[in-house]
Order: C-alpha cells, then sequence, then structure tokens
C-alpha cells in the first residue's frame, strides 16, 4: 500500500473551494490570517482563488488580494481556478504558480458550471496554454486540467469511462502540465477510484497527479486510501472540511485536511505539516462559521499524545 | 478490491458496544423498538448484551430481557458479548447463537478491561467453549475469540505483531469457532490493518471472519475498505455511530452503520439491508440522546436519488 516515507502532497482548498458556496462571507484579513497560519504549520500548496465566472462571487472577490499576500511566504506553491482564457490572464496577473480550470466529462455540468460543452472547455484550455506559453516563456506556472464529474455527476449520475478518457485525452492533446482527477458529486467509492485510474492511466502520459475528494458521505479518507494505491501522491482538503453549500440536503464539505495529515503521517507518509500546529488553525474560521460548522474527527478525539511524542510509534512492524 | 455482489454481514453493535459507555440511559422499550425496527429494515445480525463483568452496567442491565425480545425475530443471529465462564452461562440460558469473549494481545489492557492477563483470558475461553460443547451438543452456538487491542493498545501504544499473533494461535487452539479482530484505540490506519491481516491469517486457520473498527479518527470506512481487500466481509458498527463516551477527548463511537451500508452496497456489496429504512431507524435515538449525539455523513446529506431508484447506476463498469 504505497512506499512508507513517501512525500505526500496535501494542498489546502478550503479558501476556495471551501468559501465559493457558503453563505457568510469571510473577512479578508482574517484569510490571510488563515494563509499565514497554514504555513507557519507547514501547508505548501495552497488554492486561493477563482478567476473567471466565479470571480465576483462575494465569496471569492479578494482573490487577487490573497495571492498577492501569499507569494510573500517562499517556497509556497499558490494554485488559482481559471474558467476561461480571461480568468487565466488575471490569474497570470497575480503571479500563481499553478492555473486549474474545470473540464467536466459530463456536458450537462459542463454548461451549468462554465457555460461551455467539454469539447468548447477543451478548446478554452488550449487558449490558456497557449496564453501561458506567450506569457511566461520559462513555463514555470503550469497549467492543471481538472477532471470534474470523472466519477460521476449530480445531473446524469455516473460518466462512462470513454467520456472521461476522452476529455482526459483532449487535455493531454491540448498542452496540460498535469491531470487532476474530482470526484465533483462526493458520490465516489474506493473501488470506482481504482477502475478509473487503472483505465484512465494509459491516456494520461504520467500527468494524472493529483485528487479531489468530498466527503459526502464520509468516503474522503477511503477514496484517498485507494488513489494512493493507484499511485496518486497530491491530494486536496480543506481546513475543517469546510466546503459545499449550508443548508440540508447539500453536498458537505470536503476532505478535512486535520484528519488527512493525521491519516498520511500515521501511514508512514511525509506531508511536511505540523499536526498540532494545523489544529490551531481553526480558530480563525469560529468568528465567521462559528464552531458547530466546523469538521474533523481528530479535532474532536484530540490529536493522540503517542502521534506527538513518537509518530512511529504506530508502525507495528517496527516494536 | 473484492468481487462486486459478494455478500457482507454488517452487524450492529450499538445495543451493546453502542450504550456501553453513555451516560443517558435507553429504556428497554425503546431499545424493543430499535431491534424491531432494524430487522425490519433488514438487519439480521445484532449484538445485544454483555454478560460478565459488565452484565451490571445500568446501560446494559436489561440484557436478557433483549435477547429474548429479539429470540421472537426469525434469521435474527444474536450476539453477546461474555468476559467470563459465568457470563457465558448467562448467555447461553437466553439462548443467543454467538458468544463473544474479548481477549487482549495486550497484558495491561487486558487486566483493565476483563481483570485478567491474557493467558488466563485464554484459559478462561477454554472454559467458555467446554461449557458450551457440553450444554449444546449441536454447538449451534459459537464461541469467538475477539483480539482487542489488535491495532494498539491506549497503554502500550503499537503492539508487535507477535503477541496478537500468539494470543491468535492460543484461542484458536482452546477452540474458538471465529475469530474477530478489534481496533480498540480507534487508531489502526488502513496499511495496518492490511499489514496484521496479512500476517495473522497462517495462525488463523481460516477463522478469522470479522473485523471492528472504530471512527476516532474518522478512518472507519478506511479500514473497512483496507480488510475488505484481505477478505474480510464480517463489520461491526453501530446506528448513528453511537458509542464511545460522553465528552471531549474521549474516543468517538463505531463505525456508522448507515454510511457502512451506503459504502458497501454502493461498492456492489450485498448486506440484505435497506437503507432508507435503516435510516429510519434513527428517530428512537433521539429521545435518549438528541438529535446532535446522532452521527452519519448519509443521514446529513440524505440517501442519493439515484441510490434508492437504480443502486447499479453508480457503478460506471456497467454503464
Amino acid at each position: 500500500m504505497g512506499n512508507e516515507h513517501d512525500e505526500v502532497v496535501v494542498q489546502e482548498v478550503g479558501l476556495r473551494d471551501g468559501l465559493q458556496r457558503l453563505s457568510s462571507i469571510m473577512p479578508t484579513g482574517d484569510k490571510k490570517h488563515w494563509i499565514d497560519t497554514a504555513y507557519a504549520a507547514g501547508v505548501r500548496h495552497m488554492e486561493l482563488a477563482s478567476f473567471g465566472v466565479l470571480a465576483t462571487l462575494p465569496q471569492l472577490i479578494d482573490g487577487a488580494e490573497l495571492v498577492a499576500h501569499a507569494r510573500r511566504h517562499d517556497g509556497l506553491v499558490i494554485t488559482a481556478v481559471a474558467t476561461d482564457e480571461a480568468g487565466a490572464r488575471a490569474a497570470l496577473a497575480c503571479g500563481v504558480h499553478r492555473i486549474v480550470a474545470p473540464i467536466s466529462a459530463s456536458a450537462l455540468h459542463s454548461l451549468s458550471n462554465v457555460r461551455r460543452t467539454p469539447r468548447e472547455m477543451i478548446e478554452e484550455f488550449r487558449k490558456i496554454r497557449e496564453l501561458r506559453d506567450r506569457t511566461d516563456g520559462t513555463r514555470s506556472t503550469k497549467v492543471v486540467a481538472a477532471l470534474a464529474t470523472a466519477l460521476g455527476c449530480a445531473y446524469k449520475g455516473a460518466v462512462p469511462h470513454v467520456e472521461v478518457c476522452d476529455v482526459a485525452l483532449q487535455a493531454v492533446d491540448a498542452g496540460c502540465d498535469e491531470l487532476a482527477l474530482a470526484d465533483t458529486t462526493g458520490l465516489a467509492t474506493p473501488d470506482k477510484v481504482v477502475d478509473l485510474i487503472e483505465i484512465l492511466r494509459p491516456f494520461c502520459s504520467d500527468k494524472l497527479k493529483t485528487a479531489h475528494f468530498h466527503n459526502t458521505c464520509g468516503l474522503g479518507l477511503a477514496n484517498v486510501v485507494a488513489a494512493l494505491q493507484c499511485g496518486i501522491h497530491s491530494f486536496d482538503s480543506s481546513l475543517a472540511g469546510l466546503g459545499g453549500a449550508d443548508g440540508p440536503k447539500s453536498a458537505s464539505g470536503n476532505v478535512v485536511t486535520e484528519d488527512l495529515v493525521f491519516m498520511l503521517e500515521s501511514m508512514g507518509y511525509r506531508t511536511g505539516i505540523d499536526l498540532r500546529k494545523l489544529m490551531g488553525c481553526r480558530t480563525v474560521l469560529n468568528r465567521t462559521f462559528g464552531q458547530r460548522a466546523l469538521e474533523g474527527f481528530v479535532a474532536r478525539s484530540g490529536v493522540p499524545d503517542e502521534f506527538q511524542l513518537q509518530p512511529m510509534l504506530w508502525s507495528s512492524t517496527h516494536a
């Protein structure tokens, strides 16, 4: 089940995906504080902004300011979502390191999400990549195609593997640097994650690196383990599981960053994140969302003493 | 990852492990209603009582009455915990179908839990098995050794595999019909589950059938998937995740039955349980524990419409 001591990237997406659909608006100062404390805890990958059709959402209106703030931190890899060429231009102007464009395998979801068919979105992605090539001669800014609805769609249910492979192949052809797998509905199960990755691999030319799972049905961590087994070593998650939409009957939040870090480190993977310091980052969320909105099993049970003192104690093969 | 359409046993342990350490006492009438509604939802395996050192706990004092009530339901497999020979006698007198005795690999936990060393507990288990043989000539009542602290101990941290293999081997030698793996601390991770089962198998003579995981750090379902991959097809869980102890800093509850059934059925396993009817069973818990104490991701997000209409829709390999 993977090699112990492998590094795994945990990307904090709470400041974008986490906040995007919540009705409460987090003050910009609090967001900056969140960035600073997460960085101090060792988080080195953050998705901070969305440019394009979502940029005017009041939840995300301060994206450019957040990117500028985050750029003060050495070694922090900053990602922004861009849904179109204009969005990518704004992201490049801010100096982000990664631009993620959502490409849905499901046409209905694609139209709803970015107002383009999958084929139109591939063309837009090609323009984003060409814009990056012109603007950034060294191509140090990476362009990432996020395969939305790869594991199911709220409109059409299951999405046939062939449709996912098709958009993946087109994204590679359009020059993406990376592919990301997104469980948009939160209804993926571990067997389906394994099946899809195995089928998708030959079409991805080693570019499939990241997975994004939700916790709608509590399967986020189980799906991470399944993806780890398939060689994925980069995962999105959200502090306190922030995300989804307020109210009942809506998809619940992202994988909880704290629980993900606990699991990975307990399994012997290195995330570079100090779990106890990470727990402290939660306090900034209280003011806007209140304690009850904050998810997390480890937050509730407390970080086990043994984890703090001697993480390797948990590996009984060493006892 | 296992074969689709395999049957998986989901044993409801909420009425024993779920209630045992909670400060609120559930009325016997409500417990009977829980048994009846769970049975109506298709649950065919329940752990209902504990006899021996725990039998006088006010939370569990009505165990014999519950077993008598449950015996009215055809095909319901009734399990009771027995911590000593006297407890096993009481369980046999009630007419349970399975007697589970906890045998800790950790001596400290064993002394704390059943006031015996592991070796003394093995001897007690042998007496339980001999009592069963004398009382029940057909041996239709099964005696199960539950390997407590197999995946870690609150007192000593990691438990070396050799100590777990040793108690397993002794339990087999003492004549157990089945072995169960118990993550007593709730700190197991999927890699450790796989490692332990693979190492343990040769010592178990095909008797290792069941696993019992907690959700202390949110890894319950991920650990179930790991165990499924190793051929375990029987899992304990608790309605609404009931279990653990009240208050902060205590281990949280069991794997949530509703989420477990959702996951297994979504993966193509057959549990025989109607998920929507199962959700209805939660209401009886409200009176004693209140809505806020009830866990469950599927309860919060709602059973997806597609799951109800057409479970196989979720398997994209069939699309």
